[in-house]
């Protein structure tokens, strides 16, 4: 086998990236250096206070008074899996409104749990009005909603409230996946009366993929706990096996998660520390600088990075009144290539711009803005060398248009 | 909602534990500093000879030329469910032989993949026979033998080399859980015919809980390749639907992460970037020291702690032929409350030793020395603080001769 050289050779030390894409971009250096923090044991009491300091802290990230909010040790696919595969039994019916690439996801999530999936779609680049799920509703009679909040895929952003009221009023359970949205757009848990929300850390948070917080209400919960077992290997007389049909999967049964964030502190998985350290760091920095004040950061750069490609004579995607604050779509120009594109930006600049998927593959670049990222320089910076490069690859457009626009949008 | 007050009174900042229970453990300086290393792209020509790289890392760690070596995004229960339920269909016959609490894992994750489980069981302190395995495969017939090698519930190390040569005979697949065993006790995979194996990092590896490195040979590779798709939101011309029966978790799907690791890098999940630097720096590590130095070290370290728990008049747990190198089981000795030696350990000199599952739960402690920890002063700390602690809860014993006992293994 052919030996790697270790040690010089392979000092970890990556170029130092500007990570202008949907995501992940370059984490706070706080949630960075919280990683590198030594560990303490699973059941120590300053672990377990940890864990109840993270429930309490994404209780504000979600704005809800769920008890039942804590981690999934996974990518935020992982968070919708066990959201999922824990709430619906072989048949149940669930619709699943797809406005991108993670409504279909959902679907297929769904579909390998078993479900009865009906979807719903509208073109790439527009959300869905209320009434049109609704009507969906009452056609299909769903046991659950499972929709995207925000569609990186897309940059579009679903509002949630009414559909909140409608699925209450209907007795439907309301699943989001804000994995995208969250901490750069509002997403009220309780007000809008979501059910179920899971998200990750690599967008709007902050952080680096790989745990995926999420939370639980109590319509929510009275389904998942019909399928409440305890593990063989570590049942005793108190506990039981459980009456409701066996959750698919271990990892992700979340009632048995939830027994081991409880008081109980029945062992399941090992709590994957480090990135926990790391997703308690993101709730801590986003509350810190106030949810609020973080949208209002996010809608402001968003908007200069927007003005600032339309300065730079391009087009954006989609229905821009229903735009992510944190991510924007922009048409590759006619006679550019896309990927040359990217390809000089990050070997020239280090710096990411995003490409597409499904049928914007080839069409559209993606820019986000956000987390660290969403900051004046960072904006300034992506248009200045996105302008060098579009006018060396022969589009055309007005000398300092683009970062002049993004000036503006800040008022200089 | 309360609000939990951040900054200064949030700051992180554990006690600085000594870990000897079994796992996890303190992690090694460098594979800590990994983690605080700022992020690249998702598909950064950097992060994908990263991830290259790591497969090529842990080629060399599993000792296999398999090709499909690659990270499952989760704690090592991850690994071991991607293992199963890519794998198995639903009414498939696999065989657990159960020889602790993580025999009863397999068992149930392979359950809940919908397989048709047969386990056969030893009292917990023992191993299998080869031949035992032997006619367990004759007398049921499965596609599977799915077996741990080392099982922290009850310290024991199932020897494996037999066992392939039988399944490969039989032409049974093979697959082994080797989280707890690792880096500190041998493990060759294509050498012991081994058709997959999953781990985790918090053992001998030295890192957190969070990654689980995965090791495919062609056979296994032939049996999850039948139910290959490409997920409908990036499906193309190009791509097919596959043909085999689904497997049931999206998150899980192997056929898919390899797909996500290969050439084409078809988009799966966001790759936990954090997690890979720290998997990558846990290997180099290990590959730095040398596999077979550090199976020695964990060789030496064991048996110096074994020898001092001896010396402290305390009596080891199981059968010490089939102990593994990087942890023991001591019983808690008649008069002493276990639960307040343990508490007395932490509270006073920062040293957490482990308590224990199921039918051995209130009987034993279970003491590790691994990964960073499979050090002489750590040995002689614990024996040490273990002896001032027993003496105090009225467990007779002579003055120094635990560590004196551990300190002769070393030849001082």
């Amino acid at each position: 086998m052919t030996h790697i050289p270790h040690s010089r050779n392979n000092l970890l030390a990556p170029p130092p990236r500007l990570l202008m894409g949907p995501g992940p971009i370059n984490c706070y250096p706080r949630v960075l250096n919280a990683m590198s923090t030594q560990l303490v044991g699973q059941y120590d009491p300053v672990m377990t206070g940890y864990m109840n300091e993270t429930m309490a802290l994404y209780r504000e990230v979600f704005m809800t008074q769920n008890k039942q909010t804590l981690l999934v040790d996974g990518t935020s696919r992982a968070g919708i899996e066990a959201m999922l595969v824990s709430a619906l039994e072989p048949g149940d019916k669930v619709l699943v409104p797809i406005f991108g690439r993670f409504g279909h996801l959902l679907t297929e999530i769904a579909e390998r749990a078993g479900a009865q999936v009906h979807s719903i779609e509208v073109p790439w680049g527009e959300v869905f009005q209320p009434e049109q799920i609704e009507a969906a509703i009452k056609q299909f009679q769903p046991k659950m909603v499972a929709t995207v909040q925000g569609d990186t895929s897309t940059t579009m952003l679903q509002p949630l409230a009414e559909i909140g009221e409608i699925c209450r009023r209907l007795d439907v359970i309301l699943y989001c996946d804000a994995t995208a949205s969250i901490g750069g757009n509002a997403l009220e848990t309780d007000n809008w009366k979501l059910d179920a929300v899971s998200v990750g850390l690599q967008k709007c948070l902050g952080g680096p993929s790989g745990s995926a917080p999420i939370t639980m209400g109590e319509r929510y919960l009275e389904v998942i706990n019909k399928r409440r077992h305890v593990e063989a290997g570590i049942r005793n007389e108190h506990h039981y096996a459980g009456e409701g049909s066996r959750i698919r999967s271990n990892y992700f049964d979340l009632p048995m998660i939830i027994d081991y964030w409880g008081d109980e502190r029945l062992n399941h998985h090992t709590e994957a520390a480090s990135m926990l350290y790391c997703a308690r760091e993101c709730a801590i920095n986003l509350l810190d600088e106030g949810i609020q004040s973080c949208i209002d950061r996010h809608k402001v750069n968003g908007d200069a990075m927007l003005a600032g490609v339309q300065g730079l004579n391009l087009t954006p995607f989609g229905d821009l009144q229903y735009k992510m604050n944190n991510v924007v779509g922009v048409y590759i120009p006619q006679g550019v290539d896309g990927e040359a594109v990217r390809h000089q930006m990050l070997h020239n600049f280090n710096i990411e711009i995003g490409t597409s998927f499904g049928p914007l593959h080839g069409k559209i670049w993606r820019i986000g803005t956000m987390g660290y990222n969403a900051r004046p320089d960072c904006v300034f910076n992506t248009l200045q060398s996105l302008e060098t490069v579009l006018r060396r690859n022969g589009h055309k457009l007005g000398l300092g248009e683009g970062v002049d626009a993004a000036m503006s949008v800040y008022g200089k």
